[in-house]
């Protein structure tokens, strides 16, 4: 085994991460150790990087969750998983497995948790450690390139689609079709939902169109809200807002249809304000949703292996990750971006 | 048949109601009309004569929408009730029948639908037309006086609660124990729910322990939220906001355990504020709910019947509306007002 | 108005039906007239003419209930439908509205509901009276012939499916690839399920996969069970048996994983038999449905609409109606068989 | 630590258990060593004795898995408990932890869990290993004695209670009211379910009555479906059968209003026969339910810890287990058995 790697290190917030060589961590008992193709850059990411959060990293520590790649070493008492296996590691690295969330299927909500790249080093690098029991299994039909954003934005829209509780046949609605939210269009097209996908940018629009949105609008447009309740026969049910403004979440509860729920998956500082008379009138819900659990992970991957979801990313290196982090602070990222690690 | 009867009529909004000899109406087609016993007085019926929400009764109209009586007269067509029966009429005094929101049990929020004591004449009256698919049968062990006040604070907080979805043996906290409040703790309580009742009132807090409340906590404390997270383990399962202060509902947030639900009942003007990152990260979902189906209504019902809910509240006559709206606006009453209407 | 019209009358149980000139009836208060244009044949029919199950219908009658056409006369009182308007007219001719059935959305379980072409006139005519508020509305991009099948055997599959609770990416098992059958697979695929098709015939099979089935199995081969198993990873989450073979819903039982539901629509007469074991250790749930609800006709027809449902059938004429009930007796339709009535 | 200890051993199916001296197991990393303080005696126990079911357990074993004590010893690794908890150890020993079963809530169903007293050596003994993860806690407020039932008879009817979907108020109907059933009641009731409980005995129905049902039917009344119908209006919305007879199987299914669900938590050999027309047409749900989840367990400790719940139990010695199980077989045990092991 490789006695050290490669990997971006934060050593310091808001300043450029560091391309170092780093000793090739060793599994513990009930760890394995990955050896990464690939890992995606997430929004997350540049976040932890700036220490933009309430609880923060503590520096030196490698950022990343959106990890691919074959499993090269096993710890002690490992079963899930072996040499060889194509696994992908999350932002959940791992949990406690007995507390009342754990035990229900709800692990994201663990409050011992630890999260990949952020309390635990991640996968900007060529090797990393990982709880076997909550990587995700790659299916055989998906590349690690199109599996690195499934990762974190793929299983983060699926879940908080499932969150809208939007039934087949129904619809829904996807504001922001950036990296999160071209695949939530998909993702809903998949699941037999009717689609609305907005953004303020047209060229957001035609993409979504191209991915099989039923209806698409300029959230600019004086009347967007007036557009959806005609072309949806009265409101969407459902709304997955991946924008992270208030404006945008505000214009959402806008789409609504009396009943219809909002679920949300960004996390922008600040408040979101909701009328109470209209939600109480039209019986509204309105719901947080974080990431996904280790269920939704496997049925996410599900979906892009059957290419029923293909992710929009372009391949870059690990050594483009502080040219990359501008560009993202910037908004200049179309789609999403893996990093070669091989 | 009686040809006047006497009625509390709102002749111009914010001016004291006239009890005026007024007609008494003849049942249509598909009516009944209800020769009332009494009423209870709602705080939807002070904003009706006061002409306070954005789509305005049309004065002269009788307010009211917690009639409880005996069926006088029945239209051609009608099925369900004879001359005779003791039924309850509520706010949502009719609805289309056949929109998709009818149609799946969600009448409450239909569009076509009219509303007792709003757009229809209401219960302020000896005599009243209804639609007798839309009353509520009051059974056989159920006073009209303790039935009054289920017909619209009963089932307000019998559905407010069952939007919770707080299971029994979880936690629920109920915000306010006020008109409605001290209906939702025996509610709750006879859900098979943990209970924790808030409200800023020492007595109130009193009331609520003697109605069965396993916690209660004064609202103005400072460690309020520090207080019931710690008697409840984490905090509630859901909460039930019958108060209607922005800053009770904010409160009523914090009280949450992840994956907390909030049930908004109360319609004040203006917004509530969420705090983004922690609606996502403990994916807290907050939800209007407004009155309650026929089904709801039903079961509100039935549970007074079955003398696990008993309403407090006093007998006033007709005459006194207008002190009673004084005192309402004042926040003096205590519990519920049942206008004896005999 | 036409004073007469063509119908096929049930005179005697198990004697040919009559093709007879009769009266067109009159839209009393509530109730509307449809001219229609076909109607589906289902072998409810068949068992409708022969007085097959315990409560008969009482010759003579009109035997048909997936009636599609225009609404050519409306009653007094009827507002939900227009002179003109494209309707269908489906099993559940009419219910109480009221009861706990009726107001939660379960309207097909209401104890006093009538049946279209059963306890009240059917479609096998010219015209035919309906309940303005049970027809399903027409979508305007969907055709009579194909529009037709859905008001029974498309609603049936379609609310089956749903009853299975499988969620899109999950695997259902449809059991029968016959009327009903070819239509649940295409429903599934639309619903984001993935299926399997089991059927006894090869050509059903061939169908089935034409119509977007993932996986195959006939039914006769030995290892059936161990195929489904295999070919879904450990079993189906759901199974809709349209099939009305007690052999083939114990097959079904056992494709289901654990904690899987099969759901049945048939209504052969006798018992079906499950083994105690098996489906408490694996948490089996089997369930009845019938039909559908006036939401999930709304629905079902809307997939249609939609393109993404397209009933196999071929038309018909009214006259030879006792031909098609000696086929299928015989078991010889394949699809489903529309008959003209213009 | 004690070198030796106390075991009831099956040493070959159907012969009488052997009272012995063990060896005390060690923890390995992971597990517990648990010094027992009592166990209940399930049925399931003689069926392992008598090597009953189609996979067999491998004498020499230990039976018992209602057992209930001290953590003494604690392997490595381990977090959730320490030395001095006093914990239950329930039938479901462990389960693999990363299984679809595993990661949504629903272990019971895990292929790969082990069963305590079964595959492992279980609870009749002075001391045993136990999955730290899955063992319940022991609220403070009940003693050991109560807790033992709780352990499976406790948590088998509150989760099947769970299954019947039944909701506060509405009715259930509790099939036999031995060891299973006389919990039964007590969770329904403080769920807030109205409970017709139905044994064959009338002493039975009399220990139901103060425990709290509502109504009370003999099971070996020729009217006995037609009282049930009458006393709940229409029939019951749920029902848990515990009475392991089909005939009672089919006699709860009789219980049932329109849209009920009927609940297994027996394992009796053979089939269960169910009329398809009536699942069908009046949407029957039959479901079998399994031992409960760790949630379930905390839960339905925890009724149990707040006086809820009542186990009716006699204390006994190990040394009487051959004369319990001859008495068991006999059906001649009221309540529950709890040995004590101190």
């Amino acid at each position: 085994m490789a006695q050290n790697m490669r990997a971006a290190v934060v050593r310091q917030f808001r300043t450029p991460l560091a391309i170092e060589e780093v000793e090739v961590p060793t599994p513990q008992p009930g760890q394995i150790l990955v050896k990464y193709e690939a890992t995606g850059v997430c929004h997350t990411d540049l976040h932890a990087a700036n220490g933009d959060w309430p609880v923060k990293p503590s520096p030196p520590f490698i950022p990343g969750h959106e990890g691919v790649g074959y499993v090269s070493a096993v710890g002690a008492g490992v079963k899930r998983v072996k040499e060889g296996d194509r696994v992908g590691v999350p932002w959940l690295h791992t949990a406690c497995g007995y507390c009342p969330y754990c035990r229900t299927g709800w692990e994201t909500l663990c409050a011992s948790q630890s999260n990949t790249g952020y309390s635990v080093n991640g996968t900007f690098a060529e090797f990393g450690l990982a709880d076997p029991e909550f990587v995700g299994y790659l299916p055989d039909a998906l590349d690690f390139g199109p599996a690195a954003p499934v990762l974190c934005a793929g299983v983060t829209v699926y879940k908080g689609l499932r969150e809208t509780e939007v039934r087949p046949g129904e619809w829904v609605a996807i504001s922001g079709v950036g990296g999160l939210g071209h695949m939530a269009v998909q993702y809903a097209k998949a699941m037999g939902m009717n689609v609305v996908a907005a953004d303020i940018f047209d060229e957001k629009l035609s993409l979504a169109k191209r991915l099989g949105a039923d209806v698409t609008i300029n959230g600019k447009a004086k009347d967007a809200i007036e557009q959806v309740q005609k072309a949806t026969n009265g409101g969407v049910h459902g709304a997955l807002v991946t924008a992270v403004s208030p404006a945008a979440m505000e214009q959402a509860f806008g789409f609504l249809r009396s009943r219809g729920t909002m679920a949300l998956v960004g996390l922008p500082p600040g408040m979101i304000s909701l009328p109470v008379f209209e939600t109480v009138l039209k019986r509204i819900t309105v719901r947080g949703s974080i990431v996904g659990t280790r269920q939704d992970l496997e049925e996410s991957l599900q979906f892009a292996a059957e290419g029923k979801v293909t992710p929009y990313f372009s391949w870059e290196s690990l050594e483009s990750i502080n040219d990359i982090f501008q560009r993202m602070e910037a908004g200049k990222i179309d789609g999403r971006i893996v990093m070669r690690l091989r």
